[in-house]
């Protein structure tokens, strides 16, 4: 059975750690069974191990209504609601500056829909920008494995269209207009840092 | 019965939000049942809505096992458990800058117990530093209500001094020479920006 987040995205638990061998690390572009968010988790821990930046996601925010304390064992949560979260997922910081994106994906082929992001969302994104904050979306094509990053100035560009009337998605030559696609790699697996880089000249 | 966090720190379940009346809104210095979290809270939200910066709360960290499905109502989450948070508490940006800080209080009089703080959490401050991040601590002398900014570069060489085999806490002279006092006060409550703006020359 499936269940959504008020967001209406699916609800994936997070695995928890386990020691891989050399064998099962073995990396390829098809059928790897990794989620969008366990692939960003991963870059951003070689960022923060190496260095480079500390950027994390946030966790899931839960309404806590009643939590049992047994003796001689650790407190459990026996009633919780999932709550909207009121910003992005991701945040953090590069070479001085603050970061902070959303990440999403869609099995359409030709566009990405725009109901994937919420109001309360593109809020948050207009307030970082305002602060000359870094803000962009990282928009999988989970068909085609393509992944971009665009830029929250554009998204919000989108978003005015549709609320003007205009189309309710970006379309997929749009998005390959005005963002910027990023290979799928192996460590770092999607090297959006790079990206920031060259679009902010922090390099 | 309390509970306590894998932090040590005692739980306390956000409130819901209610509207107040203009005499429940009535401000004073001592009694105000208000937790140091729900200060910083309002303060933040004072800052966002005035458009001076965007700092948030990071949600308390689950460990998501059951959830159920009702049909026609929300998913509940059956049973979950609390995980120690990988970084500080609060973070966003305030003129272009990264701000990362974690708020504590002490019952003690006269020193605050460095066993406030975890390794996780020391080593996320030395991280944001070496990225050129805004990084401090707001300490609470709950008895006195007195509110500290202390600067992350101090906390860390306190902890240092800890590790080095000295005292295993801050003498309260010591966090008066190298930290900030920060007034209570109605909107926003506790003033932080006001230091940062001191101290950082972002006037």
């Amino acid at each position: 059975m499936k269940f959504h987040y008020p967001n209406g995205k699916k609800y994936i638990p997070a695995k928890r750690e386990t020691v891989r061998t050399k064998q099962e690390k073995k990396w390829s572009y098809s059928n790897r069974g990794m989620t969008l968010e366990e692939d960003i988790n991963e870059t951003n821990e070689y960022y923060l191990t190496n260095g480079i930046a500390s950027i994390h996601k946030k966790p899931t925010p839960v309404q806590i209504v009643q939590v049992d304390y047994p003796k001689r064992s650790a407190a459990v949560i026996k009633e919780a609601y999932f709550k909207q979260a009121s910003t992005t997922d991701y945040n953090g910081i590069y070479k001085g500056r603050y970061i902070d994106f959303e990440a999403k994906e869609t099995q359409n082929l030709t566009s990405f829909p725009l109901k994937n992001f919420h109001d309360h969302q593109i809020k948050h994104m207009e307030t970082i920008l305002h602060h000359d904050g870094i803000c962009f979306v990282l928009l999988r094509f989970s068909a085609s494995e393509e992944i971009f990053l665009l830029e929250a100035k554009h998204l919000l560009m989108f978003w005015k269209r549709m609320i003007d009337g205009g189309r309710k998605s970006i379309s997929k030559e749009e998005i390959e207009n005005h963002g910027h696609s990023i290979p799928l790699g192996y460590n770092p697996r999607i090297d959006y840092i790079n990206k920031i880089d060259y679009l902010y000249y922090l390099e």
